[in-house]
């Protein structure tokens, strides 16, 4: 992991000063930038006393690449990967916990578009196995678009075991299976909860199938057999947030 | 396009030769494969007076490369993408037809992720301009993983005035839009509708956003501010098939 690494974007950068400013190291804005959204972030700068630098529009643009930065970067302190540690202490600073698992998903760009719709979804963190599968690398990053920096991935020598400490903490874990009776949205996702998912194809493997609480199963309507890992990650972070939002316990039956 | 096109895997050459067997040109089976669902599929071919074809293994991995393709293969007649009238003529064929609309989507790895996605969910058809927007491209039909041999793509002169015959047909056009203020599931999606998704980061086209019925927002609760175009499909996609499942009618607001 390089010693710092850059975010851009208005809202992105505002999220970081906001909820980690001690992360951040330097913003960078557009010297032909100077409205409402921009002065906001100044103003957020200053009171947590970092530094702000003014730079030619070009200069920016030369060193963003093209991307969507809004005349708006910033230099931070990268967000280190987590142990298994650091997540069951993560688990107390809030109720109703939101985690996704990834059990065994190779591509880095599976791992970077989970992480980027975790964030999204409001999850705590991203949980994969240390070996034989995909880590955080530069390529997951860049289609994590920023999520990187603030949704944090665990990566755990055995996720079985780090599954049955999550339950053993209270969450339920709820896996994806194409093969389940139940509906994602006939299980109740609002209280803490591991959504669960295997790789592409294979799907689970037996034994974190076993672990889990309850097994459910996602739109199969068509000719296609499985769903993107990505896909069905979305779809499910989607449920928990719906289920959230409105507030509905439904009565669902455990595997 | 080619003159045909090879699907693989058990499911995908069982839905084309049950719901589209004229469009079978032959099957191809590994000859180490002798079980109930090959011989089901044999017997299909047979059915419908399709050429089987026995080769070894090998030859077979050879041909296709490595994929999933389970010892099973078959040749087809393509897809071919439907014109404006092919969309209008085909709402007719069932009822509350579920439609998907990228208004502007670039990048043909999208398009073919909410292909597949479309699918999935039991999309009519995936709807797109016919310029300055990803076409059904080689890449494009691999990422949908065989999805773009059953769920059409019709590629469109003008994407709102199509909007507006649909919206005539008695569909209801429903929007994606950071800046709604409804989310996706306090609207009724269980009747004819059109999901209407802009390009990542754009977002909608404001002639677009006003052809739409209704506006709703999606999950937004992190650091990064847009969800990627196939992610933001998923979650609607999800949210249309789950209101369907349930058979839910909830009080919406029009915009």
């Amino acid at each position: 992991m390089k010693d710092r690494e850059t975010i851009y974007g208005v809202h992105a950068v505002r999220v970081m000063l906001a909820r980690h400013p001690e992360r951040v190291l330097a913003l960078r804005l557009s010297a032909s930038r100077d409205d409402g959204r921009v002065r906001e972030l100044e103003e957020l700068a200053r009171e947590h006393r970092r530094p702000v630098q003014r730079m030619e529009a070009r200069a920016l643009e030369r060193e963003l690449g093209d991307v969507a930065h809004q005349g708006v970067a910033a230099d931070i302190v990268p967000l280190g990967a987590w142990s298994e540690d650091d997540l069951l202490a993560a688990l107390g600073s809030g109720s109703h916990p939101l985690l996704l698992a990834l059990d065994g998903v190779q591509d880095p760009h599976n791992l970077g578009a989970c992480l980027r719709t975790a964030d999204a979804c409001g999850a705590l963190a991203v949980i994969v196995p240390r070996d034989r599968a995909a880590q955080l690398t530069p390529a997951a990053r860049k289609v994590a678009a920023g999520a990187a920096e603030t949704t944090p991935v665990a990566a755990v020598t055995n996720l079985v075991r780090t599954l049955k400490l999550l339950k053993e903490a209270g969450l339920w874990l709820v896996g994806a299976d194409a093969g389940a009776e139940q509906p994602a949205h006939a299980v109740d996702l609002t209280g803490g909860i591991v959504l669960v998912l295997g790789a592409e194809g294979a799907g689970l493997r037996q034994l974190t199938r076993q672990t889990c609480d309850f097994l459910v199963r996602l739109p199969q309507l068509g000719a296609v057999e499985s769903l993107n890992v990505s896909v069905a990650a979305a779809m499910l972070l989607y449920e928990a947030v719906r289920q959230r939002a409105v507030g509905v316990r439904v009565a669902a039956s455990r595997t």
